[in-house]
C-alpha cells in the first residue's frame, strides 16, 4: 500500500515507536471508537495483554503483529522473553493468529540469541521479524482483496452487490484494509457495491462502532442492523453475499468467528446465497482437525447484562462504565465465536487464493503452495 | 387467576382506575424495568397513543386491553369516540389485537348509544366491554399455558425442557401469564424446565429487561443471550423448543413477531428442534392473506444507532437518553418485525387448542369454533 493509501485509511491501528523513554507499542483504543480517536500507548507486554483482553486491540490478523511485536518490545526493554511469549500466546485463547506472531518473533529472537549476538541483536531480529509479520500482513490484505473481488464477479455476475457483514474486518483488524471488509472496500472502489449491511453485532456492537465508522469513512453507501434483522432481508431477497472473517479455521474447513456468523450462513444456505469467509492463510490451523476441536472463548456475562458505555459518556467518566440491561444477579450465556461447518461455507478467500468448495485439500494446498512465501502466485478460485 | 396469582405476577401492567380527578388507565412503564417499576397515568387518548408508540405499553394482547381501555376512557371523559378510534387503532401498525380491542370497545359504546340511553350508558357499555376483553385474555393465558404443556409433552416427551424464547411475552403483555412465557411458567410449575434461554432482543432488549425480570421473578432458571449467539445453542443440542408469541397471524398461518423470530425459524428448522408459536386467537387475521400481505413498522433508525439509557442512569436525567453507539450520520434499517411463513412453524397454540400442522384449514376451525364462546372446548393437538 502507498503511503497516501495508507493514510487514506487514518491513524493506523497499531505502531511501533521509538521515543526517548524507549520503545513502545501505541494502539488505536477501539474500545473508544467511533466517539473518539485516541491512542494507547503500551511499554510493556502485562499493558499489552490486558488492552488485547479488553480489546481495545483485536481482529485475527492485528492480534498476529501486536503478538510479534509484544514479543520484540519485551526483548528491547530488557523483559523476560519467554514469560512474555508464554502471557501472549494464551492472552486470548481462540484466535490462531496470536500464537502465530509470538512464535514468529520468538523464534527469529532465540535464533538470533543463539548464534551468538547478545540480547541487542536478538532483539533487534525479533523486532525485524514483527515488522515482516506487519508487512506480510499489509500485502495479504490487497491479495485477499482482489482475490474476494474477482470471486464476487464469479459468484454475482450482475454486479452492483449487497455484501452484508458481521462483525469488523476492516482496516482496525489489520496492517491494511484487512480481510472481508477490504473485499467490500475494494468492491466499492471497482463500482459494485451497491449496499454494504453492517450487523451492529452484539454484545459489543464491532458491527455498529468500528464497521460503519470504517465504512463511513471510506464513502460506503451502509446501512446498520440489529443482528436479528438479517433474516428479514434475507427473506426481501435484498443479500447477494455474506462476507465475513475467520479466527481460526480447522483442518476440516470449519470457521470460528465471531458470536453470530453461524446462524447467517445457516440463513444463506437457507435462501441459496454465498457466504464467504475471507481470512489469510496463517487463519488455517492444521493441528486442530475440526471444529469440534475449536475452544471457543467464554467472555463475562457483564457483556451482555449489562452495556458499556463509551468513553466520556458515563454518569461518571472513563470508558467501560457498565449500565445494567438485565435484573441484578442475572446469568448470561455469552460465547466469544461460533463455528461455521465447511459444508455450509461457499468459499474461503485467503491472499493466496480461493479455496472452493471448502474441504482439507483445498485448504492444504492453498497453504502450502504459498505462505509467506515471497513468490506466492495464487490468482483466483482453485478448482476442486 | 386467583388474587394471589395475580399478586405473585406482581404490579399489573395495564388497570383501569377512578380517581376522584376522573377515570385513567394506569400502566407499568415498560421501558423503565428492569430499574424500577413506576407507574404512567393515562389521562386522554394521546397520551395512552404516546405510551402505545414509546412501547411503555406493548406486545399484542395488552395492546388489545389497552385500546379497548383507550375507548371507554374517551368515552368516560366525554372526548370524541370516533376520533379516539381512529388514533388508537392505528397507533402501531402490525398488532392486530390493538385494532380488535378498538373495535369491540367501540361497538359496545355504539350499540348502547344507538338504543338511547344517552352517553353515561354508552361509556358504560365501553368500559364493561373493555372489562371483558381484559377477563377473556386472563382466561386465554390460561388456556395457552395448558395446552402448551401438553404439547411441550407430546413434543418432548423426555421432560426437563429446555426452551428457547424471543422477546417478551409473559405477565409484561397481558391481562394473565401471556403467551409463549405462559407456557413455560407452566412447564417451570410442572417441574419440567431445565432452562430457559431468553433472547436479549435487540434492539429494545425486551427479552434482557422484560423476559429476565419476569423469569427471576418466578424463580426459573434462565440464562439471557445476545440473538445471535442462539445459532451456538442449536448447533450444541442445548434447545429442545423455541416458543414465540405473535403479533399477526394471517390466514395462511404465516406469523408476524417480533424481529429476530425468524431467523430462529430457520434454525432451527436446520436443526429439526419445533418452532412453536403460543397466541390468541384473536392474533389471527383472516383478512390478511399471506405473510406478504403483512404491514411490516419500520421504527426509528436511532433504536439502533443509539443506546436508549435507562431511567435515571443517564449523563442528565430522566429516561431515554440516547448514547451513539454508531457514527453519527449511519443509516439504520430497523423493521420491528418479520415474518415466518407457515412451513417453518411446527404448531400455533392458541386458547382453542393447537394447530399443528399450520394451516389456514387448522386456523379457520379453531378459530371459528371458540372465538369468545364463553363453552369453549378447545383441548389439546388439533389433528390435521
Amino acid at each position: 500500500m502507498s503511503e497516501a493509501g495508507a493514510q487514506a485509511l487514518g491513524i493506523p491501528s497499531l505502531r511501533w515507536a521509538e521515543p526517548p523513554e524507549g520503545p513502545v507499542v501505541v494502539l488505536l483504543d477501539q474500545t473508544r471508537l467511533p466517539a473518539e480517536e485516541a491512542e494507547l500507548v503500551c511499554t510493556d507486554v502485562p499493558a499489552l495483554v490486558q488492552a488485547i483482553r479488553t480489546l481495545a486491540v483485536r481482529g485475527a490478523p492485528l492480534l498476529g503483529i501486536a503478538g510479534a511485536y509484544g514479543v520484540a518490545l519485551a526483548a528491547a526493554r530488557g523483559f523476560d522473553v519467554d514469560e512474555a511469549v508464554e502471557i501472549l500466546a494464551h492472552a486470548r485463547p481462540t484466535a490462531v493468529n496470536l500464537g502465530y506472531g509470538v512464535r514468529r518473533a520468538a523464534a527469529a529472537y532465540r535464533e538470533a540469541a543463539g548464534r551468538g549476538g547478545g540480547p541487542e541483536a536478538a532483539a533487534a531480529a525479533a523486532l525485524a521479524e514483527a515488522r515482516a509479520v506487519h508487512a506480510e500482513d499489509i500485502e495479504a490484505s490487497a491479495r485477499m482483496a482482489d482475490h474476494g473481488l474477482a470471486l464476487l464477479g464469479e459468484l454475482l455476475p450482475g454486479g452492483g452487490h449487497r455484501l452484508l457483514t458481521h462483525c469488523n474486518t476492516g482496516h482496525l483488524v489489520s496492517g491494511g484494509e484487512g480481510t472481508a471488509l477490504a473485499v467490500a472496500r475494494a468492491a466499492h472502489r471497482a463500482g459494485e457495491l451497491r449496499r454494504l449491511w453492517v450487523d451492529e453485532t452484539r454484545p459489543l456492537l464491532q458491527g455498529a462502532r468500528l464497521t460503519a465508522y470504517e465504512a463511513a469513512r471510506a464513502g460506503m453507501a451502509y446501512s446498520v442492523l440489529a443482528d436479528g434483522a438479517a433474516g428479514s432481508l434475507f427473506a426481501a431477497g435484498e443479500v447477494d453475499a455474506v462476507l465475513i472473517g475467520a479466527d481460526r479455521i480447522a483442518a476440516d474447513g470449519s470457521v470460528a468467528n465471531k458470536v453470530g456468523s453461524y446462524p447467517l450462513a445457516v440463513l444463506a444456505r437457507y435462501h441459496h446465497v454465498p457466504f464467504v469467509v475471507v481470512a489469510p492463510t496463517t487463519t488455517v490451523d492444521f493441528e486442530t482437525e475440526e471444529g469440534a476441536d475449536i475452544e471457543v472463548e467464554q467472555r463475562p456475562g457483564s457483556e451482555v447484562t449489562e452495556f458499556s458505555l463509551p468513553y466520556g459518556q458515563g454518569p461518571g467518566e472513563g470508558s467501560g462504565v457498565g449500565v445494567a440491561v438485565a435484573p441484578v444477579g442475572a446469568q448470561a450465556y455469552n460465547p466469544a465465536f461460533d463455528v461455521t461447518p465447511p459444508e455450509l461455507v461457499t468459499a474461503i478467500v485467503t491472499e493466496a487464493g480461493v479455496v472452493s468448495p471448502v474441504t482439507r485439500e483445498g485448504l492444504v494446498r492453498v497453504c502450502s503452495t504459498s505462505r509467506w512465501s515471497k513468490s506466492r502466485s495464487g490468482n483466483g478460485m482453485m478448482a476442486e
